[in-house]
């Protein structure tokens, strides 16, 4: 793509060089080139667009990377990587060794931090802040956070500790009214009275121009911004939930407005306090489709920009999971369905407009949401927190002592299970199984198919306790030339070899394919994965050798389980475990990530 | 211990039947069997002493079980264990098969679920609320929270949830303005500002004793209220933390008065809003020394009531941790120390002294901490993160997001690693194996010994990357015949005979009893024990037996890590796992439970 400036910016300093005409024109070209780029590779689109004039603005009042910049999420940080040197390469977004859709340090100076799971940004600049002044640096840090963000509690936890301290760490509040989904909570409510408010006390910059020419900061032009404090006080709300924890408030302000939001980053820069600035975007900003409808532009894959996205008619785990969720709600009025956040991305938009009273989406907030479910089931409902595996990873304490200690009837419906292909390293369900099978009182299962995904769920609400269900991203690959029975712990195909494979899941359908081209393979079937079967480990004692595939990382995989097992048994044949070899395994293509891994059915009939 | 009135306490029924005169005695006998059992068998004293009259209160205003009462961590259910038919079993508390420190819905109908980790009151009780309208059930759910828990992420997650119902959700905010040691964060400043207003608007009660005998609630009643709203509005406060999520704020209240509390707390029933209650209490009170030094008596082991607690002169591997921070700080300005809200306990405190800029505490907020600590690395420090295992869970999505996949150096000194005792299911460290050995790139080790943890901390400072070093609560036990290296992954005591011992931490210095009974044994330490030497595995192949011993749940832990890889290398021995089989630990003394566990040294002898 060649654009006149975009294709010229090769550092934030130069676009701190342009004029306001040119920012524009800037502004223009860097939608247009996001626009491109994800309906290509696909990727996060309306958060992105909404951030682009709000990113110019921060690369001319800061100095990246001097100042530390974080994007909470990443979801909007397209921009940044635009601006920071990255633009020729931004084409590779999600691809294979390509530009990852998320702020990645091993990518660029300009990136900090990891930012993949959500509103770990505060803590992360502040801990930045507070070591470039221990260091005695002269730059600073900046998080910048979504409202939805906001919604996670590690965010409170950061904005307690930073509100304490005199010393101008800078929070950007960017308020698109949207997490992923519409906004959940009483903090939104509170947010769109402090947008109503601006609407009325207009805030004017009385003195913008002027301030825009001031180079930062010095003890006297602080005394003088001092003076005028009068003048400012017209844009400072007291009393809302940042001046509680400790932080001064200036806003909101228009996040399409290059100059106004340059002014007041600015004058923020003058406080010896921390600072949160309100700035107020439209998701989805310049392309229309994408204001109109932000839910179906938040993540999207390949798409026609004239066209827009369009409902992608495969079924997949997420719909049968939701599907089979309102079926059971339609009989049992005990069914609750929870979310953080991810109604729509796990499959249960159907059940919250037929259940609105017993659908529960608690922003993003997977600790709240376990706790919460732990609430429901002991008040005798039947609970089912439906959650990407990776971002459970956040409750981790909460299943343990809210659910497990008690045996708390609660269901985990962990989607996204194992590897997810473009979203890389942050977002691979890699290590559910191992946390999981850690504590007590827990029963794991893995549906390699969707009967299997519904009778494990009708199975859980029968059978109570604490459970999980973890299926992966996409669809299954149905068998054509066997018919897999999934109703006890395991279910064996037998062949007339020496040769057994175990596994679970998704890999057991990879599989069926190898047993399909040859019938001497024994393959085994974990249904419910944790606690192992006796029988199981009984009848694999005398076998000679047993290969294990599982798409997890291997330390404390259930092929650890199992080689203990084993062993204990008086075992005395060959065992492997073919997994993720404890590596965090980078972004491409799930297909092209399995073959790699060694976790494919070729390399199954080569071994 | 024979008391005129609590003797007379079977059921919160009987609170409610006393008149004032009665309620002053009973607050009194209640206090003196707090400090009468707590001075025997230790305890949490400090926030229990506090909550007296709010628990009375709360048992007047309330009916429980019909209202599902939580108290956030349990520091603060004594109170309520003794109004809640367990006053004679009391002086079993903490004992084996006693009474439990915390709430723990197998005691009681009375308490509703397990509250031994902080800042979950809010979530589960809300919960229980929203299950209850579902149900129609006409109990309401009422979560009384410490001003030191609201430190807690979750505890927001919760608010924003439940601030945008309209329901009588109650939260009762018990300010006692600490949490374990002094409350930081801004919020904690807020709060002070909010009673301070609350000395200038003395809040009267006008018709505290009309609304003291009108019967809840009905919607004239209701009404009634509505239009008496004026006169509320001195009481209520728009435009604090609570409001800003929804919540109706009340208070603050006298929480040593329980005529004005039992007022509030019925008022607050009448609002079809959540609604959040500030009663502000002194910790301690009622026992002077407590009340002097509330840091002293907030956890305390058995004392003499007249002396009061004397600072232990054991040396304690807390101690030594601390200790060795401010050694290499002297030396090195990098060192920097974050605790959540355990500076003492995990003996931060000389640290905190010695180098105040370059110590954190981030208060109750184990998620942001690490964060924090990762930000602290990427800006150039050494952090260490000292925390308790139990409540590194609450972390461990950060420990993978934010320090593996980055592999920012980032030292967790993870402190009460192992059984701890007293305390019971919800504070052993038995998960901490298992869930740091999941996660890619971190380095585990586990000192037997002072020195051993001295210079493993020297080490991690040097090596870089990250680092989790686990060491139990309480005292090294010093071996007098054998001098042990610990500078390499593990160490050898050989012996003549067939029998291989491997194990580590703890453990060794106790199995250290068995070899010097039978020299014999070969005795195996490991030092680091994550990821495991290849070497060792090289040299364990041609064992005939092995018995692996580790103080940790067996799911996950080093021996199943090392059944794999000794499978693998083709081993064909016996190999036993010695460890917690996947269960939770009920509470007793450390070395009781051991025995129990078959992990002290006479079982070696015996096997």
């Amino acid at each position: 793509m060649n654009y006149e400036i975009l294709n010229k910016i090769k550092s934030p300093q130069d676009v701190k060089k342009l004029n306001y005409s040119q920012i524009d024109t800037l502004c223009g070209e860097m939608r247009d080139c996001i626009i491109n780029t994800v309906s290509q590779n696909g990727g996060h689109l309306g958060a992105n667009l909404g951030a682009v004039e709000l990113t110019v603005a921060i690369h001319r009042a800061f100095n990246s990377p001097e100042d530390a910049i974080i994007f909470d999420v990443g979801h909007q940080c397209y921009a940044h990587k635009l601006l920071t040197g990255r633009f020729e390469a931004f084409k590779t977004l999600r691809c294979e060794n390509g530009i990852s859709g998320f702020m990645k340090p091993s990518e660029s100076k300009h990136d900090p931090i990891i930012t993949g799971h959500s509103s770990n940004s505060i803590s992360a600049a502040y801990g930045i802040y507070r070591a470039k002044k221990l260091n005695g640096e002269s730059g600073s840090a900046v998080a910048v956070i979504g409202d939805g963000a906001l919604t996670g509690g590690m965010a409170y936890e950061a904005l307690n500790h930073a509100g304490e301290h005199n010393g101008n760490f800078i929070v950007i509040l960017n308020d698109n009214e949207m997490s992923i989904s519409q906004n959940v909570g009483g903090m939104s409510k509170s947010l769109t009275k402090m947008r109503n408010k601006a609407r009325y006390h207009r805030f004017k910059f009385a003195f913008g121009r002027f301030l825009n020419h001031i180079p930062l900061v010095g003890k006297s032009l602080y005394k003088f911004f001092y003076r005028l404090k009068e003048t400012f006080k017209s844009i400072v709300y007291k009393n809302n939930i940042f001046s509680a924890f400790g932080f001064n408030y200036l806003g909101p302000v228009n996040g399409h407005n290059v100059k106004d939001m340059e002014s007041l980053f600015k004058i923020a820069q003058c406080y010896q306090r921390p600072t949160v600035i309100h700035v107020v975007t439209t998701k989805g900003k310049g392309y229309a489709l994408a204001e109109q409808n932000p839910n179906d532009y938040h993540g999207v894959a390949p798409f026609d920009i004239e066209i827009g996205v369009k409902p992608s008619n495969k079924v997949t785990f997420s719909d049968i999971a939701g599907r089979t969720l309102c079926e059971m709600a339609e009989n049992d009025s005990k069914i609750c369905a929870v979310t953080a956040a991810m109604g729509s991305g796990t499959g249960l938009s159907e059940f919250e407009k037929k259940y609105p009273d017993r659908f529960f989406d608690v922003a993003i907030a997977e600790q709240h949401a376990v706790t919460f479910a732990a609430g429901l089931a002991k008040g005798g409902m039947k609970p089912y927190f439906a959650v990407y595996s990776s971002f459970l990873q956040r409750a981790y304490d909460q299943i343990i002592h809210d659910c497990a200690i008690g045996k708390v009837p609660v269901t985990f419906l962990i989607d996204r299970a194992g590897i997810v292909g473009e979203d890389g390293e942050t977002h691979n369900g890699l290590f559910d199984v191992s946390y999981l099978t850690s504590i007590p009182n827990i029963s794991v299962y893995s549906p390699t198919y969707y009967d299997e995904l519904v009778y494990t769920i009708n199975l859980t609400a029968l059978q109570g306790g604490v459970n999980a269900i973890r299926y992966p991203r996409g669809c299954e690959v149905p068998s054509n030339a066997f018919k897999i029975d999934f109703k006890g712990d395991y279910t064996v195909l037998n062949g007339n070899g020496d040769c057994v494979i175990i596994t679970y899941g998704r890999l057991f359908s990879e599989y069926l394919k190898a047993k399909e081209a040859d019938d001497s393979l024994t393959l085994i079937k974990l249904n419910k994965i944790f606690p192992i079967s006796e029988a199981l480990v009984k009848g694999l004692k005398n076998c000679k050798r047993i290969d294990f595939y599982e798409e997890t990382v291997k330390s404390g995989g259930i092929g650890e389980h199992l080689s203990a097992l084993l062993l204990e048994s008086g075992f005395k044949g060959e065992f492997n475990i073919h997994a993720v070899n404890n590596e965090f395994v980078p972004m491409a293509k799930t297909d092209v990530i399995l073959k790699k891994l060694g976790l494919d059915s070729e390399n199954i009939l080569r071994s």
